[in-house]
């Protein structure tokens, strides 16, 4: 019989993407689709592929039966629901931060470590942070071949990795700015703000975003470092498998609404060339090279947002840095960095049953 | 006798913030002070220190008795006539990318190595690029206490670094954008842009500014390497003395007005705290410490743009790198970046005549 397949958190930002996944996918393992979000959402219809599902609300039943349920919430509804799930005899795929460095649960990118679907003690296989995953492609098809030592990354994150509150937020304040001439001032900008009724209390950023750029992404963690700062170093180790991969990671949201961009400084064991890399890229079915810099060809995220791959650019080999290339990558963060990651892990799981 | 100034390019971007800067000096060393731009702005009157002044247009003779010419004007404009100047007698101070990489001329930050100033066999001193400028004050003091090997750099640069057709740019893809919900599939601000009357060829960037980001900054240099990041590093490597620095940068425009922000990776001989660089920040009076990420303070552009100091925050000791500090700098590329340490240099000069 073909599986179930849950989907919790429908109705959120991430949710929906993975709706459009559900409805554009070719291949179709499952049987029954089940939508579920918090009761203020149960309720609501949503069409996948041609059948209108009615949302229902999270709690222990909706679970019987399901063989796969994919997590799109907050950390603290995973880290309670999750194992309900799980006890409930479905394979949880988790969207969140809260199970992704607990050492009983595979933290996978198929690219790089779909073998590790099998071993899920806690019946949980972890999906990475989005900015994690912007970049896991790319580098680990250059790891198998030169072996990756140390990695220098700066990311330009969009605002959607905040949710649908993230989006509207960024939209609310480009219209309260837009022909005023601001940014010229220091301040002027929170000026605009306050006078248009958006004061940065009821922002999900803790700086303005329009015209502006915000070196903080997720909570403090201690000694200056930032969760997201964090999660990319030890993401990138246990996905890679390199457990002393020496990582410095920073940060930074920018007033876009979705794809993230990291400038990443990579340094390998072997030596590499520009056109070693490219080789490896296009072998890479799910790595996009768009790299002519000379006619002005280069990923940016407004011309790749929507899409599925990851999209590499810029490439070149640093001049002063030995087996070190510099290069530059956007990848969708709901599509890739999340929604599409998880349905990847969930598609191969259909496939072992 | 108080010795003459003169300004060459007075009614450009740069110009107009050195104009704001010459009026809000609290010490005046100068006599006459000549305005200089292209014949099209000729005639044009403006307002130095409550004296209204008549541009002049540029051409030989505006050079006769001049001791120090500031020159913000194009590369091809100051490589004509910065030779022209300090033929007729004047010491030019050139924010041009013309004369930067001479041998014969010194490539001067004050607070790095304002000594340079005296060693101009051509005539000529050359003001830094603006994102090398935005973090030169913070790395040399850094670099004087514990040795700076290696730097790894992502910028964050703002329109205005293309001048007030870059500014004006980007407030016309910004009202072209605003409310019409695009920025979610690829593609939908190049044509929201398209149908505002905002081709792309019309533009002084590569690739739409409003909801992204352009990984491109200068003219293609070869083997994938943008003027801008090579800028960074054979200038950073000539300020500080330091001709085998390691240095590996990747420039990227964003849609900010005015003040460039850089993600830092450094790496020093001797071992370093966060705890000395601190000390080593507070002791530079040109640097201001912005820097409780605990509490969500940490220096963003449009908190700081119109400031003189280099702003630091967010300082980390790497985790996996020795001897390494992370941190993010915001400069105002308009000030700092270019005006204002042209300026700094002509004062200097003052001083000495």
């Amino acid at each position: 019989m073909a599986p179930t397949l849950a989907l919790v958190g429908a109705t959120g930002a991430v949710g929906s993407v993975m709706i459009d996944i559900l409805n554009g996918r070719p291949e179709w393992p499952w049987g029954e689709v089940r939508l579920i979000a918090s009761p203020r959402s149960a309720g609501r219809k949503l069409t996948v592929r041609g059948e209108e599902l009615t949302v229902q609300a999270l709690a222990p039943e909706v679970f019987d039966g399901v063989d796969v349920a994919m997590f799109d919430v907050p950390d603290e509804i995973s880290a309670r629901w999750a194992p309900v799930a799980a006890e409930r005899g479905a394979v949880v795929v988790d969207n969140s931060g809260a199970f992704r460095m607990d050492d009983d649960v595979p933290l996978v990118v198929p690219e790089c470590n779909l073998d590790r679907i099998g071993e899920r003690p806690r019946g949980i296989i972890a999906n990475p942070n989005c900015t994690t995953l912007s970049m896991m492609a790319a580098l680990g098809a250059l790891h198998r071949e030169f072996g990756l030592r140390e990695l220098v990354v700066a990311s330009y994150q969009a605002v959607s990795g905040a949710g649908v509150a993230g989006v509207e937020r960024l939209y609310a304040e480009l219209a309260a700015v837009v022909g005023k001439g601001v940014g010229v001032r220091a301040g002027d900008v929170r000026e605009a703000l306050e006078a248009a009724g958006l004061p940065l209390a009821d922002s999900p950023f803790p700086a303005p975003l329009a015209l502006n750029v915000v070196p903080s992404a997720g909570s403090y963690k201690g000694d200056g470092w930032y969760s997201e700062e964090l999660k990319v170093r030890n993401e990138s180790r246990k996905i890679l498998g390199i457990p002393d991969l020496k990582v410095s990671a920073t940060c930074v949201r920018v007033p876009v609404v979705t794809t993230h961009s990291l400038a990443v400084h990579a340094t390998f064991e072997r030596p590499v060339t520009v056109e070693q890399a490219r080789r490896v890229f296009d072998a890479q079915p799910s790595v996009v090279l768009v790299d002519d810099p000379e006619r002005g060809v280069f990923p940016t995220p407004a011309d790749v947002v929507g899409g599925d791959p990851t999209y590499v650019g810029r490439i070149r080999q640093a001049l002063d840095f030995p087996n070190t290339l510099d290069f530059f990558v956007c990848g969708d963060n709901l599509r890739k960095g999340a929604a599409l990651n998880t349905y990847e892990i969930a598609e191969a799981l259909a496939a072992r049953a």
